[in-house]
């Protein structure tokens, strides 16, 4: 408004009157910024302790509402796994010093190796930063797993951060996460084959699991329906399973060396890639056979 | 491979031996999952203070490079700061207890009020779920924003929580996110009109703002451009703020009562909507406008 | 055992062969210092949030046992009460910033002011001074309370930090202690009044006042004791408070003006001074009393 | 006052009164105390991260000025060294899970076992205690070391919670503290040798020792003193390690068998003492001799 009369003033004057106006402005929004930045002390350090491994895992929220309005097939949706996994690896490529990860159903877990510094190993960084980019890429890379089918709403990823010391725990960690895997999917490949194949209400078909071991539902599919459960896919059984691999990858170059003819040369390179695996990570097959992803514990 | 040499046996046998191995592995894999379970301790709690004020702010990650490759307008893209308010109001909608949000540039702010107790106040969850949630959102959006320009590659957003004890503490917070605004977009427009209007390389608009008060690069503006810097759009200069607003809305409805001939009557309802605007935020004139925002310091 | 030999080689050589050494030591043991030092990064940072009142409370450890290995009487003992109120003394005394101390039982609670920056509000800090002083307080001043009855041992305290970001908060901590302060010793009144004054078995003295409400046990001190519970002394009833009181002193001094014969005059200067009070700290009078224990919330 | 008034009453009536008004009474207050306990949620849980060392360092604080006061021998006072131990073990004795604790000057560190769950692993109770028990400890054996030398007011520690993942960590924490030791023990023993051997002022033995290493710092003892610093005890050049030891103890029993005489016959036990030395622990040597005191890392 001010600015507004001034502007009917002539040229100098009004170029003064926008000087100390804009000198009265400024002066007041600078000291403003200094004065409101001791709120910055508020932020506190979330720091990891250090020679940890820093596991990040993301659970999907209200999954059970998304998979039914999405139509994901029963137990296991090979579209939805897929896309799982395929935002995962956007993850793993986007962030560095991820070893390994694990997912299954709707959750996945990203293991920073001990001696990570990414973002200073500040927990709140390392957490949203997973979070955001495997939100992204869900819906980034929804088409290619769904083709026509449209995603309805953006869905939601919570994330926490968990610290393993030793090698032994972070084993235990990922063992933990496939045991879990391996109970629901038996479960749940009973209970749809109960519904699914012999028309069982899924009232019935609950309690006629409720208190049944591992052993009791094995013979259920085996007797009752002739699958024998350890020839379901791994994926379903196991899970998936993310790890670096390196491979020399030979291609063929045309080089010219001075006072020869141009030829082709073959030319080696080690390259990393990233690799799905859906095999079992509680034994000890699996790490032997891939010494690399763990750190001495003792260093 | 014990199991195919089971199944070359009668089937009474074959069950038997079903059961024998199901149940063994059974066995080891529920002694398994409780054997792991120990892993679960190693998660820490992190409640948020109670009573406090819970800001999760969020900042676009590399967002400058993103910005080249998406070929943002300088020094503000509407499509882009649209989006970004878009996904903000997704991100309000979906979690609960958001009182006010404040964005500029690739960062939004969101405050929960100080009662909050969404996920008991865990911090991770709650800056997780806003960053996933935006996250999803800015991919999900995209295309009301940016029409058939593709969006490239799944982006990432970074997040924090802080802790604000008081009401002067939390409107200082937000003071100093909109004195940054100012600061940077006043910078950034002149830089542009200098780069864009004078035609200057940008090493020389660089050089020519050095050390500048904002009264001189007011003056710039205006001297030299004759543009008024305060002319300038709101959404540029103060940024956007979302506030839930009450409104009465009152709608007609038809009804039939017993013994009446059915009619139209209005209906009024006190509906809560998500409002945008580019206010000063600083002074005190929008707080004590909007008295409902912040709740008594001293509960 | 290198340097025992160079020892016997003449002066000269002998120096040489120390310097040789020493310096072989140093290089090592300097190294070694500057290896070592990155354990240093495993510390966190346990700073307390800004502009909360910060709130640190001792509690006895084991004092059942050590309150029966030192004859304390039942169910106060009046010089125990005073010893922790001497090292609650020391403690204000020695640490900056503690507006108010709440002592009761083998409790006592210090409150620093909301914008205490002591030791960089760091937790750790805090509460370990707070034990120390206390603790070596405790054992320092046992003699002037406790006489010639010797302390048998060295007793211990654990501490703990509590932030509160209100008034409110922090007056309802306060009075949560004094009303706990009510319960016990109304109970234990009754309960030892049962028992030393009407010989009751201890087994029977508890199944007496199993589920009583604090009116029946009133009634039993009055009805059976002629005791009037609020006739017992506000030090048991109400514990020990601790604030700053500022009192005008008037001394006189002898002064030599110029010119003038010396004389005697009266300077008033204010001192601050420690005063323990046993009052209700529930109620509004002892707040507006005392206006200047709490800082606005609103800072 | 009113139950003042109440007793004038008769006795039938005066209880009813009395009831009525401590049920008043009570009410409010247990009312009060429920309405007052949510105070309780504002603590935050500080638990240790599972499988690491915990380590409590104490701190003496103003030492130099204390020092002064009670007039320490320099650069090392045995009587203050011995009353540092002798507080240590107490601390030891009382706490359990400590396997080994290192002490120099004015500090001592405290090593609690990976697996402990003491106090739940709650940071702050650990090391407020040992804050605690360390602090009224010196105070309560003070006589023991200084005699008739009074103590002139009660000393305080500061204390801090250090986490170490693995064994290697822990070690490199202990050299870096005994390398610590070593580097200020060669410095003040050349700083009060030139003082108080050779006369200089101390600001002129500062200037002296102005960038000298280690070896030129051995050479001045050497050659202007004659004295070797490897012969300093090693209680001042190596710190003070405390550790349990298991010794066994063969005592002699008289005992009577039936049918049998009386006889004396020995009885060997296994017990854990509590050892001092004064031994390098940065080597191998002295973990390979106590392979007890740390857990395999991959546990």
């Amino acid at each position: 408004m001010l600015i507004g009369k001034a502007c009917r003033l002539g040229g100098c004057v009004r170029r003064r009157a926008v000087k100390l106006l804009s000198r009265l402005f400024t002066c007041s929004s600078n000291m403003a910024k200094s004065k409101f930045e001791y709120v910055r002390n508020f932020e506190t350090d979330d720091t990891c302790l250090r020679n940890c491994y820093i596991v990040v895992r993301l659970d999907g929220r209200n999954f059970h509402k998304f998979a039914e309005q999405h139509k994901f097939t029963k137990p296991n949706d090979n579209r939805a796994l897929g896309l799982m996994t395929r935002s995962a690896r956007s993850v793993i490529e986007e962030l560095e010093d991820i070893v390994i990860a694990y997912g299954q159903s709707d959750e996945f877990s990203f293991v920073f190796k001990r001696t990570s510094t990414l973002f200073k190993r500040r927990a709140s960084k390392l957490m949203t930063h997973v979070a955001s980019q495997f939100s992204s890429s869900y819906v980034f890379y929804w088409k290619e797993y769904f083709g026509e089918q449209p995603l309805l709403y953006p869905p939601g990823f919570d994330g926490r951060v968990v610290l393993y010391p030793s090698n032994r725990n972070l084993r235990d960690y990922l063992s933990w996460r496939q045991a879990d895997c391996h109970i629901n999917n038996l479960y749940n490949t009973v209970f749809w084959t109960l519904v699914q194949g012999a028309g069982l209400p899924t009232a019935q078909a609950e309690a006629r699991l409720k208190g049944t071991l591992a052993a009791d539902k094995n013979e259920i599919l085996f007797s009752e329906f002739n699958i024998n459960y350890n020839d379901e896919p791994a994926l379903h059984r196991k899970g998936t399973t993310l790890i670096w691999e390196k491979r020399d990858e030979t291609i063929t170059k045309r080089v010219k060396l001075p006072d020869e003819e141009e030829k082709e040369v073959p030319v080696t390179r080690s390259r990393r890639r990233l690799q799905a695996c859906h095999c079992d990570i509680i034994g000890e097959q699996f790490w032997e056979e891939h010494p690399d992803i763990l750190e001495d514990s003792d260093c």
